[in-house]
């Protein structure tokens, strides 16, 4: 899912997600809540309506921006206190008010406030806030629950087939992510995401979680795994059973001249692209790569020019995509794991040179 | 024409202006002289291949940013020498050069250097100036005419098919214009462009000027109007005989928030709009008018996000283009006067409310 923070993926329009055959955008709460606020979306017709995206939308809960951007922050059993990073104003963010903002925006997946953690916690806390989650998650249900029988008063419900997933968490204590799994489930959401992760822990003990968390949630519905990541844990994340992925990383690399490309990452303004005239990726069939040259985008991100900032997010989207794509097709003829290996024998995550 | 500075037209990509159904668009010689040179440029195989775009393109002289934007400048009937605003370096644009550069770049109408004087120039002082644009066209001539039978030590011919437009200069001065144009058209260029206006001076001085100039210039050759402007005055200098423009304003408004509607400007940001659903200008078919609301590209806008500069991008240039398209074919119908009446009885330049 490309991140369209403020109901905008940065740098390129809807109809460049059309041609990017983007089947589905992610939005964030907190952003949308504090501007121009969900009220004012829901009157206009919802999410959908107000950014013109007729695909479906995933919302986030506004936790993880709460825990990551807000000037202040003081979380209790109620919810999360926090004060805008716009405007200093005071806010709280209970599991209910995250689900009625998530309804009046009317996107097609909304997920539950959960409670994070650094990935460098200490197993109490991480337990501490895992069950936290989880009484958090069964609010979030019960409020959900109530708007599908009806709106509540105060609360315009845009999208009456919105789903609902659950969360898990527990940091990277196998024992937490198994009581979190179980306790979440029992509570019953529409899929279940893995929370938690891509927070600066090495791949290795990520890849150990997804391992154990993934086989713990039902084979029937997918399974999310949030914030993640780089094109190789696509690959490896998807072998253990993710079938989700959201990531700023392709738009916000873009953005700072770093294209994903099939042999790995790029920094465009380097000096000896200064004459490459080829592709960023000849492996690529993008309309980025089909069109321009490395010499052509260093030359646009050294002058600052916003249409740089476009071509390389469409590019390192399209590689997003399309690795997936590649997946979704290998798995169908059986071949998954040829791609994988191939993929890792061209992909290095060190910068190219 | 829309204006792509350094190579790119800000804000949007190659694919816009194609959907745009841009004819020909204009880039500026100054800054791709500067950076990335005309020499990389040429090596890349021209200015086409390097910014992938293979409809016509327009390059200015250069003379215009030496005057407007460099660090320093000292004009002598050899040229002009100035500082680069980038860093610093010195540099002498000669007409020699200025027509070296372009051929080099390769675009398909070149323009010759002359030099800029304010609108509230002296008689005097605009006559001096004058007379040296008709020198420096002469100088410019007869370098193209030279590369044109072949090309000479350290310049790369890239587009052998190159056109070269002469450039009536004069200020706000009758008999000045007559002059120059009289001895602009005796040295014999491709076509002829009238410089030196759209610098401030009032719009009916400007008509006055163009309405006398333009009837000295051949009937059979496009006239060009340097830097202009409003979309009223499109209609008007249309009525007094010009064939091309180019302008920054509808791309630099459209990053400022600023949308050219049928009825006038349209200042997006304002708080009138941030529940507004429909279209920026109801009578328009652009992909922003026909997909997104006042309310969604204001929002965008006090977002700061870059998705809204393109999108006012798209629809400016779109009104500009779709403008100049129906004064096309309503000359050819016989209809311009109709439509000329109508276009004012709706537009106003005072911002709409």
């Amino acid at each position: 899912m490309p991140v369209g923070t403020r109901g905008a993926v940065k740098a390129v329009t809807q109809r460049d997600l059309r041609d990017l055959d983007a089947e589905i955008i992610l939005a964030n709460t907190y952003h949308l809540y504090l501007r121009p606020g969900d009220d004012l979306i829901a009157r206009l017709g919802g999410l959908h309506a107000f950014i013109g995206w007729d695909r479906p939308i995933l919302t986030d809960s506004g936790g993880y921006q709460v825990f990551s951007l807000a000037a202040m922050r003081r979380v209790s059993d109620e919810g999360a206190e926090f004060r805008s990073h716009l405007d200093g104003s005071l806010h709280l963010l209970t599991p209910e008010k995250a689900t009625d903002i998530q309804a009046q925006l009317g996107s097609d997946i909304a997920m539950v406030l959960d409670e994070c953690v650094a990935s460098t916690a200490e197993i109490d806390g991480a337990r501490v806030a895992m069950w936290r989650s989880v009484r958090w998650a069964r609010r979030a249900r019960d409020r959900r629950l109530q708007l599908r029988d009806g709106s509540l008063p105060g609360v315009v419900v845009t999208n009456t087939g919105q789903a609902q997933f659950g969360i898990v968490q527990g940091g990277v204590y196998p024992e937490l992510r198994t009581e979190s799994a179980q306790a979440t489930i029992e509570i019953g959401f529409d899929a279940y995401a893995i929370g938690g992760l891509s927070v600066r822990e090495p791949p290795e003990v990520m890849y150990g979680v997804v391992d154990h968390t993934a086989r713990l949630l039902p084979e029937d519905r997918p399974r999310y795994l949030m914030g993640t990541g780089m094109p190789d844990d696509l690959l490896e994340c998807v072998a253990r059973g993710i079938d989700m992925f959201d990531c700023v990383l392709p738009t916000r690399n873009a953005r700072n001249g770093q294209l994903l490309t099939s042999q790995g990452p790029m920094v465009i303004k380097n000096a000896q692209y200064a004459e490459d005239d080829t592709p960023p990726d000849p492996a690529c069939d993008c309309y980025t790569c089909r069109n321009f040259s490395r010499a052509y985008l260093r030359h646009l991100y050294i002058a600052g020019e916003m249409t740089g900032a476009t071509l390389n997010t469409i590019h390192n989207l399209y590689f997003y995509l399309d690795t997936l794509r590649r997946i979704r097709e290998a798995i169908m003829f059986g071949t998954f794991e040829r791609l994988r290996q191939e993929f890792h024998q061209t992909f290095s995550r060190r910068t190219q040179q």
